[in-house]
């Protein structure tokens, strides 16, 4: 496998108002996305844009808050009330290859593959597998695919 | 303040060597650099690059080791003994202008600018002021710099 763009790292976060404020105020983020609900993982998603030397096509923050107390970050914000890194995504070109390195590798997959916030194929990688990073791997979107976002 | 490009993300590990052959082997990076010890900060450092589009000058993971069991990073290791996510940081043009932002913010700075694994001034904000992130702030290298690595 060959490593693909850093798309996004994760940051749980109790309130994504708040953490807009933090980016855009405290921290000068111009291109902030508009949040939406991401239902099958139990989230609000925000994407926040970083700059790069050729536009503002960097990795991106994505800023997560538990839509309900089983979401599976509530438990991370238990332990992390102000929130805190939750995980990093790369991408890959196919995600179907990506699942079958991976499972050859021995590294335990949470769960099926299912679409994620950029409205591509994802899945995630046990922690305790990966250098203890939570790892998510995303299909990178094709030229002239619909976002989600 | 303007964000600046997310420069790298900090990974703490119990062993660069490991999370070398990680990135290696299982996560397919092909451009991984000499690791090299920052004693300022107590740390050994290793950067890894991801793509961009436009070339491998993504945002770098930053893999930190411990020199001593008094590291700053000791603490951290023996909450998360696999290692995980640590800090965040993004690019400043002037290191002064944002040090002096972070203060009017009301933001808690983390000891003394310094020089950081890049070789350019940096310091550290608090976490607690950072919605849970610690978060370094680092002067963007002038074109044709020596850079430490």
């Amino acid at each position: 496998m060959k490593l693909g763009r850093l798309n996004h790292i994760g940051i749980a976060t109790p309130s994504i108002a708040e953490s807009v404020a933090h980016f855009r105020g405290t921290m000068g983020a111009t291109k902030i996305h508009e949040p939406f609900d991401l239902e099958a993982q139990g989230v609000k998603v925000c994407f926040v844009d970083t700059p790069t030397d050729s536009g503002m096509n960097g990795t991106q923050i994505e800023l997560i808050e538990p839509l309900s107390d089983s979401s599976p970050i509530a438990g991370f914000l238990a332990k992390n009330p102000l929130g805190g890194q939750h995980h990093i995504c790369f991408e890959v070109e196919d995600i179907e290859d990506a699942r079958k390195w991976f499972e050859e590798q021995g590294k335990r997959i949470l769960g099926p593959t299912r679409i994620g916030a950029h409205g591509t194929p994802i899945f995630f990688l046990h922690p305790k597998d990966m250098m203890g990073q939570l790892t998510e791997i995303m299909e990178t979107p094709k030229e002239g695919a619909h976002w989600s976002n």
